[in-house]
């Protein structure tokens, strides 16, 4: 990540940069969490840059016409949130397609496109919803092959199971941007496949080819 | 809570109350996560505070005999974390079974009998924890009743699938601990069935047996 800030720069107006993690959630788009690990200790002004990022992101990358933005608090009231939050919130109020406050669950429902947040709360999430549903793959597969029968089953079961996992695959959907570089930046894990690569480097055409940074510099250029 | 603070007040040596969330993890007992909501501003001291009482928890309610405690940080490596963290550890490595730090996925794993956080972060991976095992449920019993032949293998399974459920059930389990107070004060959600309040009122009874007022008592005056 240092050297992809070395290399190619911060845009403009972003004094940061973020991990924006597309998070598989069911029958929609990825939600966009940033920042999943980026940036830990956070200035409020930077979760605002990143809203922007964000949206930019939900719109180019998962093409929804008009993100909704949640900020990730312990409640959905807009009194809710540590001092942070409550730093964050009225600057979040004037960016366009802000909803307020969003919980943990909401990173797997259909209530936001983006959902903002520090870097440290970020990681924490996204390593809680990583180990519950691997956690539940687990009970799953426990289930299915508990018996005989269950075994007659879940030969029935399981083409339906790996369809769905597929879709929800890191490896199919090309991991995370860095949002906020002068350019297209992917993040693979350092344990990826040949295939994982080949996403991600699909991933980047794409986003390249569709202008991707030329829409941020705009988005930030409008901010101000 | 307010209440439960104000008719019970605090435990000497406990400057903040902490909800201790029992989470429960596939082939263990629950892993007691504080704090799940109750103080969201922290100073170092509450966390170290929480992780002494939460090690109690541990040991009297679930039956850990030598409970291991963790902090839940962004990485497992000693450098990682934001300022609350960095602060922490330090006081952290002076209580007995402390592993050091733990990540979401931990949360439902088997490194640690005990994870303490701040308020905040610990009610976003509970939410997150929740929504991501909500939405995995969904995915299976979608798989399940797709089709006639699935629905026809699901009656296999679905006795095995009720059965773990029903042992991870909120609703089973009894709720969270209000942690700190000079009392036993057991959480429920505002949604309750009678049967989860019959279950509340179960493990308050087993909490007061099993002395664990004056176990926490002796844990914090042996802290000094």
């Amino acid at each position: 990540m240092a050297a992809a800030v070395l290399r190619l720069r911060r845009l403009d107006g972003v004094e940061r940069p973020a991990i924006a993690t597309p998070v598989p959630a069911p029958g929609r788009v990825p939600i966009v969490l940033l920042d999943a690990g980026a940036t830990v200790d956070c200035d409020p002004d930077w979760l605002v840059q990143w809203a922007r990022l964000g949206a930019v992101l939900a719109r180019v990358r998962h093409g929804v016409a008009a993100p909704r933005i949640g900020l990730l608090s312990n409640g959905e009231e807009a009194t809710k949130g540590d001092a942070l939050r409550k730093a964050v919130y009225p600057r979040l109020e004037r960016i366009p397609g802000f909803v307020g406050n969003v919980e943990g669950n909401d990173l797997v429902g259909d209530r936001v496109d983006v959902v903002v947040t520090d870097g440290f709360t970020g990681n924490v999430a996204l390593k809680s919803l990583e180990g519950a549903a691997r956690a539940m793959v687990g009970v799953v597969k426990d289930c299915l092959f508990a018996t005989p029968e269950s075994r007659a089953a879940a030969e029935v079961i399981l083409p339906a199971f790996l369809e769905t996992y597929e879709e929800h695959d890191p490896e199919s959907t090309g991991g995370a941007l860095l949002a906020g570089v002068d350019g297209v930046c992917v993040i693979s894990h350092g344990s990826s496949t040949a295939r994982a690569i080949r996403q991600a480097v699909g991933v980047a055409e794409r986003c390249a080819s569709a202008g991707i940074v030329e829409q941020l510099k705009a988005t930030l250029r409008d901010a101000g």
